[in-house]
């Protein structure tokens, strides 16, 4: 059951999301639109989108658009003289996210940020919450190291979590030592216009710009040890192929894992399957009840069938089986927009405000 | 340029197709409909459509269908008693092929397999002609040890093939240790009608049955040595996943590679480019002039725009980098159902034309 | 709000699936789940799968499978013997739904029908209840006619029941004169295994067997008047291409219209706005609120945007605009096998209950 | 047979490309790079590309790409100053074209225009050599009005295209009274980008922007006949609805038809089989032997199946069939971005040439 609203608050956040025209502002919209502990009271886009009703400047991407309470509103600038919200939500484009987040934060306000220019900042979490929630705490030392009345929390790119958190359970019992990647990735990736469809239909495009690596180096953060007061990374090798693949949503990713502790796949599935994540996050609103699901099927997880599980927040993973050369081999599937972007933003938000760390917002 | 008729003869070999109707069947046909060297005398296929004409039994798959001489044939029974051709070309389901193809091989008759069943056996060459010719001297111990005066003779699984051609020339000089495979493999390779569409429109499935057994261990005897009358299978350690992705045609393999002798990305890539393959293939009519092509560009080989590189029967590689935990990683491209079935064959019997073992026949 | 039990019954009606394992009895396994009014007792289907639990018979084409309970019930045999419930819902095929569906009123049973066999029988009713609903009074002439304790009512083919919600409202307005369509219709409507990848994929088929002559003809039964214990179908003229694409659901229909008493595009948007149905559908559980949505949109309706309006039971009209040889022009959607099979049969059924037909079962 | 380079030519004629980076500008250049008339000498686009290697600014599309001569060639400004070749084929944008194709023409080039700006124009040919080839005398007026040296031609919309060429012979022998046309169009037509995947995956949009007002007035102008130096429209009723579908080349389109002297089905088909087109095309390079073709069978003609037929220049028309309103129902289908584009362009070039009218070029 989801919880109320901490800290005996009687009245939600407000919260803004700046660039919420684009794929994954959209998503954070339709998340917030009707969110229990949050009111989403503010829109903010680029120069060219203030000022304009939200309507007019977004083409809404899927599914029913959200109440005309926020369809009308207009939308304004991403400044944080601007924006009045406490919390804000950002899905701005890598090349201002650097600047306006941190100018945000310097103002005091907290950044639920999906872009990846803070990632892998050491003061920064790059947080799942279910995987390590923990981490939250480097807020502390970043506020002390930047001088920030408010912070930044960053979610990861969206294969890294996919991936990061099919494997906490195993490495948290079985510690990896070796991970070969290879990700089936949807288009919805790309944001809008993103792939266009000469690239893509009936075609593999084996190759994503700087996904290999980010994948790579978020997973090693994502699965690392919070230890007073930093983040000491994982020290597994890791090794990624990365393609797209003409789906909408749900990026598939294909595992094989050695460890220093081998499992027999009835074990890690077993693992699996009781696993409950960072126990703080059980009852937040936006967290499924089971945030992984192993099928037992042969044949999945497939993105069209199962990507909408646990209102596409939940992983799930099939075929766990022996592998001929390191331990084990499986698949996972996850949400890329929802659980790898502004879902898993949404999670982190809610785990800050069990934690007292919004009380001043 | 391709070379006269073998052997001084003046006339095609006549040979037959065995299962004709079928997607592979299909592919056989279209390829000796205007062979040089060997003239299509007859299809068969099951009871079923036996007596009928090939036009009104074949839904024709793809482009232009064969001229009305090969439409309007009438279909035979897969039966070495009514065959008269020497040489017959395989596309019979695996359900089948076993009696059926060692009742033809008894009969005197050279068979040219695309069915799994023989691939394995000691005695039978499983074998591409740029990667393994030599492996086609089996017969001769196949034909002393069975009492066949015929000779079965195998091409590779789809994938298996795709993947044997590009490592060749890198096993050969760098002796592969451990290899990681993740294939995403085109719908035309599960034959007709083979892949539901609302199983895989817009969707992923990972697993494809019998699969990753039949990579793994077709590619071990692909790349292994012949040696006085055996083939000694390689003994590299290999793990596959493979997938099936909303694709025609075109198999796309991500490998990641150990070498016992690794070289750098530079290196491999012009070990791939001045390859040429199994010498006496050079100049034979389905062999293309490159059997391998590495592409520069970042983001090939895919399917739509390579699969038809070298009519379907050229290998394209790309993305050949270094990786973080073994020593290379690559992707390679090749058409299925020409390369990696029905041209496969062919350029079999191609090869066996040139070193006189077709005389007899 | 959705009406409670109708007549006073305190306990669901129990109800039974015939052909429950293919595509459309999945949909109504689906939608009879959790019914407030029906309760699935059991599931049917042919001898072959007759003894086995539904979970093992059935491949789970979408979304989540149904509950436990359901999954692992033992199939049962088609036979009006053998199934206990008074009310059966058929998906069975054509080529066995004329004898079975007959034997079953015949035993007194209920039976509401996908299949085509009975849709243009005089005697039977064709219904979609807010276009027609009226015409179910036809049932006492056909128990009179043939002598059956039970009764058939079917609903009408998917492409025919998305055009005639569209076109209802205008023809009970303007009477329509002439009607020319041409659909383009999803992979879901051939059922499953249905349309193979290789035929489907990236391609446009323009011809479903037999799929023009039920569209024309349906429709003219459909938009026809009950009089007196018979129908008298329209008599406008109609002619249709129908088309299959690479869809998964919804079928998307253009329709060039010409009437007897012309309306504007404006008129005509706003008739089909205010339109509401029959009125004692109102409130019926798997009656959307708007059977008709008017998209003001230029580009819509879309099927992967608007296939889901009204939990899959709304169609959706766009594009209303002049035509410079008719009249009017437009395009409408709907979901082909909720709307336009399952969904479409249990409405039928919803409204038989209202109007106490069901109260002797 | 081809013919040799009219008017006793040693040479073939020098052309340019305008445009040459995009998606028909690319197919232009495919097309002419090995043409046995002209000689591609200059590759123009817009001042962004300028003085760059037409290998650095074209992300090429499809299929092999030209040979390294022309691919490392570098690009020119678009600007009649700059170009050197009489002969001009224009791929620019309808934002530009109408002044640079001006200006072209202004400055004494042939200018061979895909654009759509002048087509319209009463002065200005629009052109399907095979059906309405004479009307190129329109250019002698278009001269003596505008002053110009040079001249513009231009060739239709690609749905027109397809749409005209399967309609002239049926329009030529029974008058077409009335036509209603639906058409499913593949993403090709859009250009690149153009249409984004997450616009157009597993989806239908019914909507292009302008597109029916250009098929149905082009048609007419196509249709038309030329007398004493200006083509008389066609005068029967159209009506369209224009379709994108998630398909990569080849528009697909059904019509159906009313006529002044209706034939049967098997006329028609007789008419459309019997037709050769506009006499002095025969043997042009780039005509194809057939530029109609009729198939017989149920389901096509299919874009994926049928799209390549005469090198991307024959319409396949299908599914001839009587109509219950009308006369006649058919489906035609042709290549967009060749027939409908670059081939239709490169043809009328040809048909110039054979008249002499580049005699001065």
């Amino acid at each position: 059951m989801t919880m109320a609203i901490p800290g005996n608050r009687k009245k939600k956040w407000p919260v803004a999301v700046l660039g919420a025209t684009g794929a994954v502002g959209q998503m954070f919209v339709r998340l917030l639109a009707d969110h229990p502990w949050f009111e989403l009271k503010e829109l903010a886009a680029s120069e060219r989108s203030a000022g304009k009703k939200y309507a007019d400047v977004t083409r809404w991407l899927e599914g029913a658009s959200p109440p005309p309470v926020i369809m009308g509103r207009r939308v304004i600038a991403c400044d944080p003289g601007v924006v009045s919200a406490p919390i804000v939500f950002s899905a701005l484009d890598a090349a201002v996210a650097g600047e306006v987040e941190a100018a945000f934060a310097q103002a005091g306000k907290f950044v639920l940020s999906n872009a990846k220019n803070f990632r892998m900042e050491p003061d920064v979490p790059l947080v799942i919450p279910e995987v390590n929630g923990d981490h939250l705490a480097l807020i502390d030392c970043q506020r002390r190291n930047r001088g920030w009345p408010g912070a930044i929390v960053t979610n990861a790119n969206c294969s890294a979590t996919v991936a990061a958190l099919a494997l906490a359970p195993l490495h948290q019992k079985y510690r990896i030592k070796q991970l070969f990647l290879s990700t089936m990735q949807a288009v919805s990736g790309a944001g809008y216009p993103g792939v266009p469809s000469l690239d893509i239909l009936a075609n593999v495009i084996p190759y994503i710009a700087d996904e290999e690596q980010k994948l790579e180096r978020e997973m090693l953060k994502l699965l690392g040890r919070h230890e007073e007061g930093e983040v000491l990374n994982a020290s597994f090798k890791v090794s990624a192929h990365t393609n797209r693949v003409p789906v909408e949503h749900g990026h598939t990713i294909c595992m094989t894992i050695g460890f220093e502790d081998p499992p027999t796949p009835e074990e890690a599935t077993r693992t699996l399957r009781e696993w409950t994540g960072f126990a703080p996050t059980r009852g937040l609103p936006t967290r499924p009840e089971h945030p992984l699901v192993v099928s037992d099927a042969a044949d999945r997880p497939q993105p069209k069938r199962d990507v909408q599980a646990g209102n596409g927040m939940t992983v799930t993973v099939g075929r766990v089986r022996r592998d001929a050369v390191l331990d084990l081999r499986l698949v996972a599937l996850g949400h890329n927009t929802v659980r790898g972007a502004a879902g898993g933003s949404v999670l982190n938000a809610e785990l800050l405000a069990t934690n007292g760390a919004l009380d001043s917002a």
